[in-house]
């Protein structure tokens, strides 16, 4: 292991936190984070420290981070951003390996800005500790129970990692997460300013985290685009990356530029180095979200060619369309699996591909299909459309889980009417089947595990 | 008002409505459909028709429908298919108006259900009777309280009519809205397999209803093109139209024709008689979805110069990457506007387009931004991103819904972070403010406000 990312894992996994600007206010960023602390069961030691030294959310405080008795791993900083390089200073010398910097009024507001963050950088590297931000929401790794960060927190584990230069959108996804009920991160890192650490350290870094199957990058600008991506041609080798790079277009590369004070990368080159290095690009927050629960979710397909099952024709059709859009085939089954179907299926279903076992089907149907279609080797992941009512939709969900278990193939779930649906779907999901509400979000899931696992075997075959 | 559409009139503004094929046994159609009529507060006469002749769901039933002491308006009928010519003439002799014929093993079938089909038709045409389906899923009209209608329906109303030629996309979207708590329907016709009416009757008919601000049509063929075409036309002048058209891929229209027996229209044919009739296209469910949400709302945007106002970098840059690819402007602000700006917004506040009024930002923030682009006479329309935790959520809201009054142009609105949001995103939708959960949509909502709207002004300007 490389130094710099022996001081990730202090910062990933701290056996201590100090956090310096802590508060007695609610409502306060600095009373936010200690709370978020407690709150996530962080079984490390919290140290609040403050100028008044005095208690914060009933633990004891100190005046200054060299006053703290033992060994600090992490600072997180959130003090006004002209007094960062002196609390910085006292980072080194209490020896602490990491500093995440929430607070904002450094390069992003200018000149002066700039300056104070190169100080504050220069402080770091004298006394080898790594800094996030400045300018960001902090972190959060599930897998230490580590909530150093202000905001909405996850209240499921999922696998993905997500590494936001947005703290904004991370805070976004998680509630969003949260209200559908799915898990879908277990590390969110907030990048800000990146004025050292940044998404090609993280990428290396998570590339041997066991606990996560994704990891998913939004970005406006790249620090180091060589470095960038030399990191994900390495690592998508390991784990599939799934990126959202903003700024795509003239104005929203001006209005990334005011953002984050960065300067744009030409995005037709970007896109073609991300393609060639197997990484997932996504055009949309919506695209982002429904790569990182498919690919984390896998198996990836070893193949394009697709079989839809749907209990209702109009939303086969749409997930027709969307195939083809997305250059899915949908070829006709063998001989053997139509004789197969029309055997086990009534007559007035439709065998063809999509296969239709028409509304309100037994849950026998769905089994019956999807071993016949899973069994054919000709076909490398299914499409399964629920649509209620429907009697038996907790068996359907079953049969949808041991058919993936059994044929280890890829399957993904659009399971419309929800209401009808009592647990199932939701259930679906922890399981490790990736559910969604439209046609087209299970296609597009189903393309994210095509265009992945096409990557990787096509790197293994040469 | 010609023949056609007074016996639409009669079909979903019934006084008395019989069941045929109403059913005792809880699952079944026939029973379902009897629960709805009652549970929807349907205040006209409800008469369930059945072999036995015994009471359903406590009302009396008879054993046929001329044994029925009044006049009915209206039938659903829900037999089996090779009784449905029988029953049929029947009602024809009862003088009734319309059926509704949720029986399937029609021409979606083959050649015996097609001539099962003609068979119907043809005794409905004798008694100047109007047909709705064979193989649907029936009709809900809220402002009749009349949901002659199998499976969920909705709970809070809208003002969008939905025609579509897949019951299971209409049943599927019902359960979403209920689910999202938001009123989307007002009236829902599932067309089956439209042996008689058709979406072109039903745009024409829904063209005159008050409650309804948007039509919304799903279809996989048409039945009539030029019939079609010539009355999306003129209907689009009155009340803004949104299609998704699915069958759009070869792979697609083959499914759409083995799911409903029709042969699909040419697509690229279709797309621009579409766009040149004002018809607003959709191409996925969620687009569908999302243009019906901005356009029952309205007002229509007068040109293609957008303001965006965000509380985070992130998200302000993605919408602007999404109105570039839509064709949407977003031009710098008059001299005047940003001197307003940046007199009332604080120094490290962002003013280009996007505005960025930066995060944690005081509601008075958001009033400032959306009153001085709102005052510019080069802004058409707004996007307002609101991304929590934010204190004053709902004065937020209020703020929003002022401002959309006072000055009377589009306003949609993406609010991440519903959790921190309490009722305020909600409270908007309720008041007839688009919100979303991603910059995506609020975008695509506002890129349809301008659609239409630069429709209507071109033939207005004529």
């Amino acid at each position: 292991m490389d130094a710099d990312i022996e001081n990730l894992n202090a910062i990933f996994y701290p056996k201590s936190v100090a956090i310096i600007g802590a508060s007695r206010e609610k409502g306060k960023i600095g009373n936010n984070i200690v709370e978020n602390l407690l709150n996530g069961g962080f079984n490390g030691r919290i140290y609040p420290i403050n100028l008044s030294g005095e208690k914060v959310l009933g633990i004891r405080a100190y005046k200054n981070i060299k006053d703290v008795p033992e060994e600090v791993d992490l600072a997180v900083i959130a003090v006004p951003a002209k007094i960062t390089p002196q609390v910085m200073e006292e980072c080194v010398s209490k020896g602490v390996y990491g500093a995440i910097i929430v607070s904002a009024g450094f390069s992003e507001i200018g000149l002066e800005g700039k300056k104070l963050e190169e100080e504050v950088l220069k402080v770091a590297r004298k006394g080898g500790l790594r800094i996030i931000g400045p300018n960001c929401q902090g972190i959060i790794n599930m897998s230490a129970n580590l909530f150093a960060w202000f905001g909405a927190i996850p209240k499921i584990k999922g696998s993905v990692a997500f590494i936001t230069q947005s703290g904004a959108l991370g805070g976004g996804l998680i509630s969003w997460a949260n209200e559908e009920n799915i898990g879908l991160f277990n590390i969110v890192v907030s990048l800000g300013n990146k004025c050292d650490v940044d998404e090609s350290d993280l990428l290396q870094y998570f590339a041997n985290e066991d606990t996560i199957k994704c990891l998913t990058i939004y970005m406006e600008s790249v620090k180091n685009g060589r470095k960038f991506l030399e990191t994900a041609r390495k690592v998508s080798q390991v784990k599939p990356i799934v990126a959202l790079k903003a700024g795509r277009s003239p104005v929203g590369a001006k209005a990334a530029a005011s953002h984050t004070g960065a300067i744009a990368t030409s995005d037709q080159i970007f896109d073609s180095a991300l393609k060639q290095f197997g990484v997932v690009r996504a055009k949309s927050i919506e695209e982002m979200v429904v790569y990182s629960i498919a690919l984390s979710a896998g198996p990836y397909a070893r193949g394009k060619n697709i079989a839809i099952i749907t209990n209702a024709g109009g939303p086969g059709v749409i997930a027709a369309d969307e195939c083809y859009e997305l250059g899915l085939n949908l070829n006709p089954f063998s001989p053997a699996t139509n004789a197969k179907l029309k055997e086990l299926l009534p007559s007035h279903s439709s065998i063809g591909n999509p296969i239709d076992i028409t509304g309100d089907p037994s849950p026998e149907r769905f089994k019956v299909a999807l071993e016949a279609v899973l069994g054919d080797d000709d076909v490398d992941g299914v499409v399964v459309i629920v649509i209620g009512p429907l009697k038996g939709g907790e068996e359907v969900g079953k049969i949808i889980y041991d058919a993936k278990k059994i044929y280890k193939k890829p399957i993904v779930v659009c399971w419309l009417s929800g209401e009808y649906a009592g647990e199932a779907p939701r259930k679906l999901q922890t399981e490790g089947i990736p559910v969604f509400k439209t046609p087209e979000g299970a296609v597009h899931a189903m393309y994210s595990l095509v265009r992945y696992g096409l990557y990787l075997k096509v790197r293994t075959e040469k």
